[in-house]
């Protein structure tokens, strides 16, 4: 048996986005920037997609913005956003537990001279909002909190957020990396406060290299990548139309019946934390269950490093993951993990499980006896 | 009839490119920074990809670098060489003809502090390259022209830039864009004492959205792309692995028996200068048809406005190319035709046809016949 549980690393795409990735390499491959009707034809794929996420998002269609995914989207939404709004401040918000996609990028503006305050979180991973006010100065320019965080599924306060930033700092632009969250929740970003807001495809069944970033009509962005003028001069490069396809598909399907598809995920991360639940020496990090993310589960197997349990787990045909596993084979400890207070042995025991809609009630039980009979053995011999 | 001759802007992706995305999509969809099976199955696609480019560029895997697509490969070139060796001086030298996606990364560079020149060409197209050696003072630090113009096909005097380049200033980082060469001509970057060199897949029956960008090891260049750490800290982001696969087939493929392919390419071009030249008021631009690009031919039908014959061709299932058609829908004259002198009749009148390997003699000379029929008519009715 095979057991994907690593949906928050990437996911397979969908047939119908295969479909219409094929369609638009093969039939309807025109540059959307050529005038005549094969670029025409072409840009009708932008247009939809652009309607797709639209609706979903209750903004308009010239606040969409395409990109080569959830990272770019999250190093323009800092950087653009830091660059035009420099003359207001200086001062740049995130949380202690972003991911490197937002906190590399404003590590990076640290060094040209910005001021970075990272906000901590309580014991659930959930942002301190009381040092959140605090930390709102009127020089604040930016503030970017996750929907959802990657590692271990904290639901992120981003309306109280958004409430909080508008009312102390007028001239801050609110960004949320919702690349965790986007498909899982409705997420209407004017409702919210939002100004900023980043995807990603592969993350919802759609292809890897495509995401993008919502920006309020009045929100003043410089653009990260200068060209040929696309997407009203603010992103060029051909647009990549099978990717943007692909994507809306992706968008439009997870969105179809949304509710149905996050209570299976729901219940069956349910399922897994209590079979997890009697196995001895677990920690399950986060928060309850019924309020963090539908499927996102990190737990400390402890007395077992995650990298022994993972790959036991890939002897048995189970994926999931050990730390972020969005960044690259990097060793070193979870910043996450490490600002919700796990101790040394917890962090070196974290495995996550990420589900999907396809998630079943076999796979979680298989995988819950492949624990009960791996969990002892590597108990016994693993070295710590 | 159906003829495509706007290779220039994009071309359909080969049959095998579209297998490899598929099954990247759908079966090998893991994300490379993964520890586990499905993970490191996904990684062997990008190694692959790693080692076709270098062999084809007699460089090393570690040198090659994916980006979003030729639009990224440049502004990343032009922004993280200047960043990183800013501190040998200020001068950036570009030539009068580059594609939008240098140019415009330069005047970008050039509203941040930093003096760029621009090098006027001859008549052909070619750099003029008595300018550039005068140009080339002891501040310059970044140079960049590219391979092949996109809108007249003019090959640029690489190796001989390389040595001025090397020879005037050895700090400076020599970048080409080879983003219309890359899959026509064989490009060694060390022989030719380039450090620097951007390609695009969609270019060559690729897909959409990926490119690269070869950096020598020694250079020293800043991310424009922060994250999790992919690509060895160099360009942040999960892989796009169906793109960078798709890629790798689409440049493999490119490369097999390439010489036949352009002088293939060539003859089409020859046959279609020729039969242009048969109807009255034509005047073909760039360099003579066997020095300049296999692939472009651009050329001023005198009388007929760019629009108006690209519809007409356009109604007749030709699509062709008005001005470079990688700038989105953009009104107003070319830089490349104004550079080389063009009046404004010609520039008001040029067309851009652009060819494959899969270009016909029965297309060429239906494209003709079209002319023949078309433009006597057009001329006659159309007010300038």
């Amino acid at each position: 048996m095979e057991v994907y549980l690593d949906h928050s690393a990437t996911t397979r795409c969908y047939e119908k986005v295969k479909e219409i990735v094929v369609k638009t390499m093969m039939e309807d491959y025109g540059n959307p920037s050529s005038l005549h009707r094969k670029g025409v034809e072409a840009e009708k794929y932008l247009k939809k997609t652009s309607e797709t996420l639209a609706e979903i998002l209750k903004v308009q269609e010239k606040e969409i913005f395409f990109t080569s995914g959830g990272t770019e989207s999250n190093n323009w939404a800092l950087t653009g956003a830091a660059m035009a709004n420099h003359r207001w401040g200086n001062r740049i918000i995130i949380s202690q537990i972003e991911h490197a996609a937002v906190a590399a990028p404003a590590a990076h503006l640290e060094e040209l001279g910005f001021e970075v305050v990272r906000i901590p979180v309580d014991p659930r991973g959930v942002i301190r909002l009381d040092v959140l006010r605090e930390a709102l100065t009127p020089d604040t320019i930016l503030v970017s909190v996750m929907y959802v965080n990657n590692e271990i599924g904290s639901l992120e306060p981003v309306a109280e957020i958004g409430e909080m930033v508008k009312e102390k700092c007028p001239h801050a632009y609110f960004h949320v990396d919702a690349i965790q969250a986007f498909g899982k929740y409705r997420i209407y970003p004017r409702r919210l406060q939002v100004d900023l807001l980043s995807a990603s495809g592969h993350k919802i069944h759609g292809p890897k290299g495509i995401g993008f970033l919502y920006a309020g009509e009045k929100v003043r962005l410089h653009p990260l990548i200068f060209g040929g003028g696309q997407q009203n001069g603010m992103r060029s490069g051909t647009d990549n139309v099978s990717g943007i396809a692909g994507l809306g598909e992706a968008a439009r399907i997870s969105y179809e019946r949304l509710e149905g598809k996050t209570e299976h995920m729901r219940a069956m991360k349910c399922r897994l934390a209590e079979g997890l639940s009697g196995l001895e020496r677990i920690v399950i990090h986060g928060m309850p269950l019924e309020e963090g993310a539908p499927h996102i589960l990190n737990a400390s197997v402890l007395g077992i490093r995650s990298e022994v349990l993972l790959h036991a787990l890939e002897d048995k045909g189970i994926y999931v993951s050990a730390g972020s596993a969005c960044s690259s084979h990097k060793r070193g400890s979870s910043a996450t993990l490490t600002a919700i207070g796990c101790s040394r042995e917890e962090l070196d025991s974290a495995i996550r499980f990420s589900l999907a809609e396809e998630t079943t009630p076999e796979e979680i039980d298989y995988t819950l006896e492949t624990l009960r009979s791996l969990v002892p053995v590597l108990r016994r011999y693993t070295r710590r």
